[in-house]
């Protein structure tokens, strides 16, 4: 069994140069600096989610009773895995791990199913008897786009599809977001810890029908997201910060351009991506070789349906890109 | 069936004067308002959780690995809830409530053992059969501090204790705290919010046996613990705050006794209490006198073992207090 808890946090270890950690690397907005700064003169009250949940509902033109605000994407996932005596859940791979690993936890059989190169959705692969399904749309780690249509597909009486679109915000336009759209037995997950390169505040949320928001909410560990992670949430919520998220997924575009031609001119195989990552499959060994070359990309066997002959790699501007493809090139040509 | 949901924030509405929240009122050390801002510097980054965790171990003697960082004690009572098939989990009454919520929340059937004013722990009250045990002390909303060797009676082979010392940092000395005993079978919950102000922050912890503490921290909701709540936990642990910690306690204490002395001086029937708010019994219909007067007390009659007649007045410097008092005093005045 792959070990469902790596994530590539642990291989961005100090003195490396981070292709590991797919969050956007630049500054961040000074207005979300200010939200910030502002919430710490707030910490000495109870935080209180349901401010964010109406911001984040004006974002997606959604009821703010749909909305629940949750520690992060990770807590969200902890919230559908819990919330269901679960008969078949089915998770498609390759995909981030936590889903899998949070229904283990809550003592299901998880049914995995395992999508092969170029890992486009095949709503067919999933079984049709599955209550419960779970993908990523963007996927990571593969930066595979599935058409909202297919994602839609999937849905069914008696079934809960879960699309983990933690990455969908770093999509030109997001043309394949349910977020925006209530269809019933949806539930979409975000993340502001991406986009807004503040994984250490803990903001995510999910997006789902009143009813079953109600549920999720229930189960939620009181308190759990920060006056901090309230903060980051009503700040990102504006039409300004709509702006800015367009425009980074405009740069994320050009610097993966560039990723993209740097791999194809290498010879490495890879997917073409939508998102700040790039999946390539450089060959059994070259991850380890481009760690003890200074880099670390992110280690792609603890995913169910890759191996080591995978790695993922963080889009960065074009000067960091070139590090790291200097570094593939030496770590290819070593015997 | 009482709302196990309600929390005195919830009654600390806009325009009350709040008596209602159980943190400390005054200023934040210069040193945690200050770790706070530096941590801004590093939400780029995800949470390393186990660098509170070695402070937090150093604080109280114990080893890192016996060290669970949590978001806010909350979360540490779900890990609890979650953590074994508990075939009779107990919980003694009148507490708080989030533990036997969260209880109820993973599936389980709660006995609840309800003890009597003065609310000393009856050890012998508890079921013999008890796999678990939570209580907490000092206790909320009694402030009754049990004895060490009270709780430490109800260790038994193939039972845990957990023991809520949320307050305990309150208690001048922490005579009676189990955090820095290494016994088997007990568990212990504390909390950063109260003494430190920082209930948005969301800073708690665990301390257990390194093999229970393991298990525990496996079911945990990766990254949970914020950047922020880190930082916090980080400088609550130093000689600096230790000595902070007990001064607070000092003054609270002198703010607490004139607290006692107002409401003797009243005839109003309350418990001697060790800790940041005295359980008092002014009578039905004094709680909405006194937020009619625009003084917001927390409720009891969403306490198991409690009702109407009971008020929880948190502590506060002498001059809130005399409002408190006034408003109190009116309001028994009155048919």
């Amino acid at each position: 069994m792959v070990d469902l808890a790596h994530h590539g946090d642990a291989e961005a270890t100090p003195g490396l140069l981070d292709l590991a950690v797919n969050v956007y690397p630049g500054q961040r907005p000074p207005w979300l600096q200010q939200a910030l700064l502002a919430s710490l003169d707030d910490v000495g009250r109870y935080p209180d989610a349901a401010a964010a949940e109406a911001a984040l509902a004006v974002l997606h033109g959604r009821a703010p009773g749909e909305v629940v605000a949750t520690a992060g994407a990770a807590e969200a996932f902890t919230l559908v895995a819990r919330w269901r005596d679960w008969r078949r859940p089915v998770v498609v791979h390759p995909q981030f791990t936590e889903p899998h690993a949070a229904l283990v936890a809550a003592g299901h059989a998880v049914t995995a199913v395992v999508q092969a190169p170029p890992f486009r959705l095949d709503v067919s692969a999933v079984p049709d008897d599955a209550d419960l399904v779970v993908l990523g749309n963007p996927t990571n780690p593969t930066g595979v786009l599935h058409p909202a249509a297919a994602v839609r597909a999937l849905v069914r009486p008696g079934r809960v599809v879960v699309v983990d679109e933690a990455f969908m915000d770093t999509v030109q336009d997001e043309p394949e977001s349910l977020a925006a759209r209530g269809l019933p037995g949806v539930v979409v997950v975000r993340s502001l810890t991406k986009q807004w390169s503040i994984p250490g505040v803990r903001a995510g949320y999910l997006v789902a029908g009143e009813a079953e928001a109600a549920q999720l909410r229930a189960l939620r560990v009181p308190w759990s997201v920060s006056t901090a992670a309230v903060a980051a949430m009503r700040a990102c919520s504006t039409p300004e910060a709509a702006a800015e998220s367009e425009r980074r997924a405009e740069q994320v575009a050009r610097w993966r351009a560039h990723l993209h031609r740097g791999l194809s001119h290498l010879g490495v195989e890879h997917l073409t991506s939508v998102t700040s990552f790039v999946l390539a499959r450089p060959g059994a060994g070259v991850h380890a070789r481009l760690r003890e070359a200074g880099v670390a990309a992110r280690r792609c066997d603890t995913f169910p349906g890759l191996d080591d002959s995978w790695v993922r790699i963080a889009v960065r501007p074009p000067d960091v890109t070139d590090s790291l493809l200097d570094a593939l090139s030496t770590a290819l040509a070593m015997p």
